[in-house]
């Protein structure tokens, strides 16, 4: 059977970037780019005034000057107008562009700002600028024109998109979203919106990956098929035709009504793994069709299909809006207790984190009864993956953690 | 002058839980529940039957019995049918209600079966179960009828809208989404569809903000209002009317075109603070009008506006979707380098964040050349909140970490 490893690697290796589209750049919150965006001018575009005060020449003060006539004020968005007299000063505002003729600002803070009778103003300085550049932002100091400031790859949040604003770059070519279809099995599920027989479960799993994908930045939409080969077989082509990704949760173990893997081949989705050494989820089983689409069959259980929807769907949702392939560093987290879990096979485990005083983040199991075990969830921010090699694990082993809020 | 703490104390003193409304549970992603939210059905609703094999009486094996006659065969999503005869058995599959008259499963890998040539089956026990209720996830195990599953003020994620969808709860009661207005002052700043001149910029903070809002589950509109007290007095009213909170920047710092609090007390809102012990973000500026609505007035500076936003605008716009106040646990960074920063003010440090593999989270400062620049943002994960009463912090300090990304 299949170690995690190599099911990840199988699972990775269908990995082929989807293609892009232009969306305006408000829209484009949580979207990955799929272009460079460079500066269209220095980052700041002049020599920027970054207190408000007077600006002077700084010979001046070098000379020993401390007594400014103020010739005129410079408002941000005014053109700058030139400095006529170099012993003068000109009141200036945070943000303006610095004045040719002056090299250097004094805030309010450093100087005293005396009026005479005539209306005249002059500025005494009380702390003296220390050198040019004083108190200005200068021009291509952060970034130069041409520079790569946004590159393809990037997931777009509040700061890119500030930082498109800023290049006025008011289009991006972002990846277009990943489509899913999120499909449940099993004649044991009704409509959430119908009142279940003893023996009934609501649909529960579906909306879950719906959610889900969601989150990973794609579009999904909701499918149910009885247990019934000839419903699959007809139902599945459509699917592979148009969506990405088939996610599918239930009917891949061993049972009599699991004729799900059957089904799939019988549809032309090439088998690339089925069961994985691992707990929970050893059915899961994974395959691609020849136009491209991946098909992800989730074990049914509850847990099962969420934790192997994070640890493999996920990444590949995120992988395949990237312009090439990347892995997503790790996480790791700090088991807070001993744990014990005998066979030896992965184990994923569910936990709450924290995040310590100490700087660690602290991982708590939680108590679950089992797969099936839905409301074990809601405590747990994740899970811990429990390396096949140890059956003993002691409070303060680091282990790699994946997220789900 | 304020320290940052009082500043945050003032901040969520204002805070009034939003009212709530009714969404389908399909786009409650993301929303905050503002109802509790029950079993309606144990959890599992019935003896579930939790791997694929024969169902039988626990009583028969203790007698030592080891072969069974099949009488049936039960799928899941079947009501179940009682067993007849006690020393027979019952092939069942995952998900199956457990037939009356059985209270085990031994699972197909444990037993071998038979068939004769009247087509007669028998299952013979190579592992026998080891109690009653051997593979059988029991009635309520997990919950019971009516305990709470969801209590007001969760944050619904993929787990809890599967939740939803089990007990069948549809439509969900939720916090209405924060309504922002963003505006942004300043006569040096242009549309980002214009072309400045040399001495313009792009507006790129207000739609910094919006985005940031759309994150913390709010909706944002941007207004754009010039270094003008009559326009600002004209525009303000309608906004404090029809928002939850106006986020500003811009304008608040001492400077002659900075009219803004001046102009906010005329239309009527009452200042809480000006200015706050904190860099970068000094002349930050908070107040709140009679019908409620608050008005955050960051400084301009991309930096101290990003940076004093996820300070302090997000998570009151996250406490006032919640039913009642509440404080977020503090997350914590370990610094990765020496740094030192001489005034005796709160110092928000921007660092990337890694997560190692001994379990810590590690920050890492990164090169800012001060408040103006944008583009520090970008490798930036968050921010360090640096105490005003150090100024030197050796590499290991332990700091509370603010996150972005």
């Amino acid at each position: 059977m299949l170690s995690v490893e190599e099911a990840t690697r199988r699972v990775l290796a269908t990995v082929r970037p989807l293609p892009p589209e232009t969306v305006p750049f408000t829209a484009a919150l949580g979207r990955v780019l799929r272009q460079d965006i460079t500066a269209d001018r220095d980052f700041p575009p002049f020599n920027r005034v970054a207190m408000d005060g007077i600006a002077l020449a700084y010979s001046a003060v070098a000379s020993g000057q401390v007594r400014f006539v103020i010739e005129k004020t410079q408002f941000a968005g005014q053109p700058p107008a030139p400095l006529t007299d170099p012993s003068a000063a000109i009141e200036i505002m945070t943000g303006a562009a610095l004045p040719p003729g002056t090299d250097a600002v004094v805030r309010y803070e450093d100087i005293l700002i005396e009026e005479d009778e005539a209306g005249r103003r002059t500025a005494t300085l009380q702390v003296p600028p220390l050198a040019v550049g004083h108190n200005v932002h200068r021009q291509a100091s952060d970034r130069q024109q041409g520079d790569l400031l946004l590159p393809a790859g990037t997931l777009l949040g509040s700061a890119e998109i500030a930082v498109a604003a800023t290049v006025g770059a008011t289009n991006l070519l972002v990846a277009r979203h990943p489509k899913v279809a999120v499909v449940s099995t099993g004649d044991e599920l009704i409509d959430i919106g119908e009142q279940p027989l003893a023996h009934q479960i609501r649909r529960s799993n579906s909306y879950m990956l719906a959610a889900a994908v969601q989150q990973a930045g794609g579009t999904a939409e909701v499918f149910h098929f009885n247990d019934d080969p000839e419903a699959l077989r007809n139902g599945l082509p459509s699917l592979l035709r148009d969506y990405d990704a088939v996610l599918l949760s239930g009917g891949v173990s061993k049972g009599k009504a699991d004729f799900l893997p059957t089904s799939l081949q019988e549809v032309g989705v090439e088998q690339l793994f089925h069961e994985v050494q691992q707990r929970p989820g050893k059915p899961f089983w994974f395959g691609q069709h020849p136009n491209g689409a991946v098909v992800f069959a989730l074990p049914g259980n509850p847990v099962s299909t969420f934790v192997n929807y994070y640890r493999y769907a996920q990444p590949w949702l995120r992988a395949i809006q990237l312009p090439a392939p990347a892995t997503e560093p790790t996480a790791y987290a700090v088991l807070a207790t001993d744990f014990t879990f005998r066979p030896r096979i992965t184990h994923f485990l569910l936990v709450s984190l924290e995040s310590t005083s100490d700087g660690r983040v602290l991982a708590h199991p939680e108590r679950a009864h089992g797969s099936g075990d839905l409301a074990s969830l809601l405590p747990s921010d994740g899970f811990l993956e429990l390396p096949p090699e140890l059956d003993f694990f002691p409070a303060g082993t680091v282990l790699p953690a994946w997220r789900f809020r």
